[in-house]
């Protein structure tokens, strides 16, 4: 997707709709990021947090509460807690994956080293638990610690079943339920539970979010697949680190014997060698499990369009609905 | 101190006087830390939670909590919050420092690997979070979120002070404040919110947690110079890493020509030989060091017992008056 494309799309519509609330989000996550006594702090973060990353997720939180006509000041807060536990998540993520670059520039793991990675990360997800306390909303509360549990469990899942050609789509699911999908539902949920929103409605917001994060997870993956580079990331990361993603997992699932040993060397004892790369491509591509995971990607994105349909007919739930097919586009 | 005389202590004391209610924390601990999805989680926190840690910080709100009049439930939790963010710091921490022993056994991060303990960790501070939310207390979860934020930040300014001689005795109290007392002293604090007492009261609970634990870091940091190994650390771990504690800070504050090139050899660049930590250990007991240590920290004990007078006279404060020495007799 050309710059002139982004600039009009769905996602940016959603930021300038919400222009207002996120410049308070944005202010409110500077002011919170600073640390009075250990300046490392505020220096990791800004790395990252300045790195223009896309927001998605407190975005997700201010249009669910603007949704469903909310008038208050605690969006704000949720939105800046929602993008800390974010942005604690991909400090460890980057730890635990060796990751060099993210968002097109080094990993704050290589600027700096693990240890302030880890600590920084940890006083992020301190933060947010401050800042969502200051709500006083114990509901809120539950979901976003909830979800803060099912992030992590969704993580050591995913460390468990890398090289283990035995995970499948059932295991892939729960794996990105957790480590991406719990905080975009929870993201939209709490939107709508500050907002005094029906049952209903609050349900319906968290299947939104569900959807559009399984959606999301699939295409990342299969970016690393078939990205253009464009995106920030390192073209078979995952190949290389033997994470089983959907596309691996449909065509192991396929795999003739010489496959099978392939995937047992590049994948189970990790010995990879120039050109197996190419090669798991020609296998992916040869069982059409690119597409077939992008039709499996383009199924959540109706999920989640439908989802919505419990939901007040407005402006805001327009451009909700056009979201899942920006996260499809892409790969297409 | 031999076996004998710590069946007779009073951590013990402690332990027998808040027998029922710390069996009912343990119930809840081994609850808690199970995960349906990823069986690597319990299997790490238990190698960790059953390793017979002293349980003295959750054993601090029990006690708190006793010794206010409480007659709820809530403490159970609130305790078991505390030894959580506890284990997951311990967690973090020993993968920070490249930890090897930890309670006399080997360590997480080395029997299992660094992203196991980075992301158990996390599960483990979310964890505590669903459970202290679970009280509804308000007051309750701005202490321990504080506290969370207050560790980290302690441990950052650690790391980005080590190897440092400019650290003096003011930013190594803000240290270890942040990275040890911060977690006693909300321990001690919730005990006395969730029973009602009144602000007095609860500033006493407070007071009186901060200094016991300045008091216990100060002691664990001489143990590093002085002890004899049956503590289960390994004597030196802090000169080796360039760790700046206070009887290595006493010391250089009165160095000399040659011990300050010896300092800048063995600390800033981290250039050590055989024979460096006989040599330190010598120029620490030639200043007097690890003596003016050991006076601190009975200083710091002192506060302590101090802080309990404005609390009610019963059993508990008297134990909780002896704490203190409990903690000082590990040097004595």
């Amino acid at each position: 997707m050309s710059l002139d494309q982004a600039a009009t799309g769905p996602l940016d519509r959603l930021a300038a709709h919400l222009a207002e609330d996120m410049a308070a989000v944005n202010a409110l996550i500077r002011a919170r990021m600073a640390s009075e006594h250990a300046p490392r702090i505020p220096e990791v973060t800004a790395h990252l947090v300045e790195a223009g990353g896309k927001r998605l997720r407190p975005l997700l939180t201010l249009a669910a509460a603007r949704l469903c006509g909310y008038r208050g000041e605690d969006h704000i807060r949720l939105a800046a807690t929602v993008e800390f536990i974010h942005t604690a998540t991909l400090l460890h993520d980057d730890v635990v994956d060796d990751s060099t670059r993210r968002r097109g520039r080094p990993t704050a793991n290589l600027l700096w080293d693990n240890k302030s990675s880890v600590l920084v990360g940890d006083y992020l997800f301190a933060r947010s638990f401050q800042l969502m306390t200051e709500t006083g909303a114990i509901r809120v509360l539950e979901i976003l610690a909830d979800a803060a549990a099912t992030i992590a469990e969704g993580e050591v899942l995913q460390l468990t079943a890398a090289r283990s050609l035995a995970t499948d789509e059932r295991v892939y699911l729960q794996i990105i339920r957790g480590k991406t999908a719990a905080l975009f539902a929870a993201a939209a949920e709490v939107g709508g539970v500050i907002a005094g929103a029906p049952a209903q409605e609050v349900a319906a917001l968290r299947a939104y979010g569900d959807a559009l994060g399984i959606c999301f997870q699939i295409v990342d993956d299969l970016l690393d697949y078939e990205g253009t580079g464009k995106t920030g990331k390192n073209i078979g990361d995952d190949f290389r680190e033997g994470k089983l993603t959907l596309p691996l997992i449909k065509a192991i699932a396929h795999a003739d014997g010489d496959e099978r040993a392939f995937w047992e060397r590049v994948i189970e004892t990790g010995r990879q060698e120039d050109g197996d790369l190419e090669r798991a491509l020609r296998i992916l591509r040869g069982h059409g499990a690119l597409e077939a995971a992008r039709a499996d990607a383009r199924a959540w994105a109706e999920r989640a369009r439908m989802a919505l349909k419990a939901l007040p007919e407005n402006d805001t739930r327009l451009i909700l609905a056009e979201l899942p097919d920006y996260v499809i586009s892409r790969i297409s």
